[in-house]
């Protein structure tokens, strides 16, 4: 069987708080999920994304189908087993790298050919060759092979992307139910227990498969959509193509019609999003699952997000600042280095500098996702009865 | 008053296993000091390193003098504060940077004009200047400043390097004298007992400076210039100008050479090296002090050193390999993380490769200068009275 999800708070404002039972991992959501590209949230090491609280993280299909290969990992026990992370996993489809990595590609009913953006050399990726990929790295959630419609699309453009991406959600799913067994740590005895919180992956946990709400900016699109998923029964929906150079009001827009078309009994997930205050609203909306590249990829460039706003930690005014990143955080980069060393180790191109920045951007995210959780819990009402 | 160095065992080999009482951490000797050179010991967080057991580490005065400037560390409360490393620290001279780094230096008896490899600008080193840095980064040690003789040298170039740096030693030392209750820690309100173990930092306990044999390869001026440095009298003594370039065996003979020369009573600092077998074997022979780029910076390329020998991570024969970088060790690198999850870092320039490396690497280090302090108490002589 497939994940479990419970509701244990619901709020007016649609709000909710809830448990996701993953072979690996029990989730507590609404969750933050650190991108950890080519297997490696950049530059931290395991352990102390586990210290800071991280219950998933994501694997690019895309990076790791090309390096070291989905069957390299498929051998060494599965993406977890290769990285040592215990905790949970989500791989996407490889469908978004595709189409904002390559060159020369070329998309037909059939899949997307693609030329690699490592060494040129030639690939076709198929929705069934995404489910055997993702299969083969063995996260506790896989996601539909789909286009990713570019911003902004005409109509027509919209329309065929969208029908390509209904077509390849059923013939993910239908390669998926039929070929989830293969997973590589389902009979791996020496998988047993590993990593998982008081529940035992046993035979019949086995992975997960979200569909992804397309359709571009066009809201009967986005509807049309979301309904013909929910009639093919995913184990949870996301909502792609968003942050894909919209305005944030459409964002919203996109997000809050189709939030009330998923069914209430399973996990939503809004992909690629967002600023610190955007993450905070959605969760707060009832979105459960969110990913991000924003807290890391900043992090390494020098840009620390703080209680008090956003700090460019490489400007001059912090050459002799001796307090914290952030004065309100407690994570171990904020109690033990100062602004003035974060802005030497960025000026000086040590290595150190984008993973203090980092370890602090993902405390940061992480912490409003507890924070989240904690106000869901004491101010919310409680949850409605859920149907099966 | 400066370091108080007890010997504590030592063998008929010269051997010998001490403890160094400096002001921010009582050392156990015979010592490997992982190199920090501008700060931060490369794509290590602080917290790692002390938990790998380094007891002090190196900082590079020319690079902190270029950046972020000795003055700005000095009004952040010297170089611990600044980069919240509680152990001990020793700073370089600036003189080797000066000679390997820059370009256009010009030499006289009172210092050396050069340009700096960041940004051309023009600079002016001289003893008295080297020792002013020194005591605004405030390590537990510093050096004298010398010239560090190019290898291969003839003798009236050995010798008229080794002039100008006994001349320079003594100006070190004189104006060391004079100003090292300048350090910014001695009188700081904030600074007291911090890191120290055992050892509050009191009024009193100050910084050190060693003074740093040269005379290239030849042995009569290493002789020489061991004599002279000794009736100066300085905390400790240093052997400067190895690992440049020359065979292993003159490397030997001349640490042989200077050895019996030095003080029994003082701390004995071979710097630069080595390969692993080359630590083992000085620390044997009496060597108290070492430090070395070469676990950091092989790190970093993907050398990993291990009971087994040098193992180059990048290797294909490693892609699949689900052992341990070394089966005989129980870092933390080790013990998570497998040959081919390392390779796979490397081969996908995941910063993250870097950090375990260095840390498995520092570790093996700093394991063969246990093992072999170990060793010394276990079956060595108990030490002959020592001369005050």
């Amino acid at each position: 069987m497939s994940l479990k999800f419970n509701l244990l708070n619901t709020t007016d404002a649609g709000g909710r708080r809830g448990q996701m039972h993953l072979p690996h991992q029990t989730v507590e959501t609404p969750v933050f999920m650190p991108v950890g590209t080519a297997g490696s949230v950049k530059a931290v090491p395991q352990d102390v994304v586990e210290s800071l609280g991280a219950q998933v993280i994501l694997g690019n299909t895309y990076h790791l189908y090309l390096r070291p290969g989905h069957e390299s990992i498929q051998r060494l026990g599965g993406l977890h087993r290769f990285i040592s992370w215990p905790r949970a996993m989500l791989t996407d489809s490889g469908g978004f790298q595709v189409y904002s990595l390559t060159q020369l590609r070329k998309v037909t009913d059939e899949g997307v050919r693609f030329r690699s953006h490592l060494d040129g050399s030639l690939h076709f990726f198929t929705p069934e060759y995404s489910m055997d990929v993702q299969i083969a790295l063995g996260a506790d959630i896989c996601m539909a092979f789909d286009e990713c419609t570019e911003y902004p699309a005409d109509r027509a453009r919209a329309e065929e992307s969208l029908r390509l991406t209904m077509a390849w959600a059923q013939r993910s799913l239908d390669y998926f139910r039929a070929h989830r067994h293969e997973v590589p740590w389902l009979k791996d005895p020496r998988s047993p227990n590993e990593g998982d919180q008081g529940h035992p992956m046993t035979e019949g946990r086995t992975q997960s498969l979200f569909g992804i709400v397309q359709g571009g900016m066009y809201l009967d699109l986005r509807r049309q959509s979301a309904e013909r998923l929910v009639e093919m029964d995913f184990d949870g929906y996301a909502i792609g193509g968003l942050s894909v150079g919209e305005p944030r009001e459409l964002t919203l827009e996109v997000i809050s019609e189709v939030l009330p078309l998923l069914p209430e009994s399973k996990p939503r997930y809004v992909m690629g999003v967002g600023y610190p205050d955007e993450i905070e609203q959605y969760a707060r909306m009832g979105v459960d699952m969110m990913d991000c590249v924003l807290p890391t990829r900043a992090a390494r460039h020098g840009l620390l997000f703080t209680s008090e706003g956003r700090v460019n930690i490489k400007n001059r005014r912090y050459a002799e600042d001796q307090g914290p990143a952030d004065p309100a955080c407690d994570c171990m980069v904020c109690r033990r280095y100062s602004r003035a060393y974060l802005r030497h180790l960025m000026q000086s191109s040590e290595p150190l500098g984008a993973t203090l920045n980092t370890i602090h951007n993902l405390a940061y995210y992480l912490g409003i996702m507890r924070r989240v959780r904690a106000d869901l819990a004491a101010g919310a009402n409680m949850p409605e009865p859920v149907r099966p």
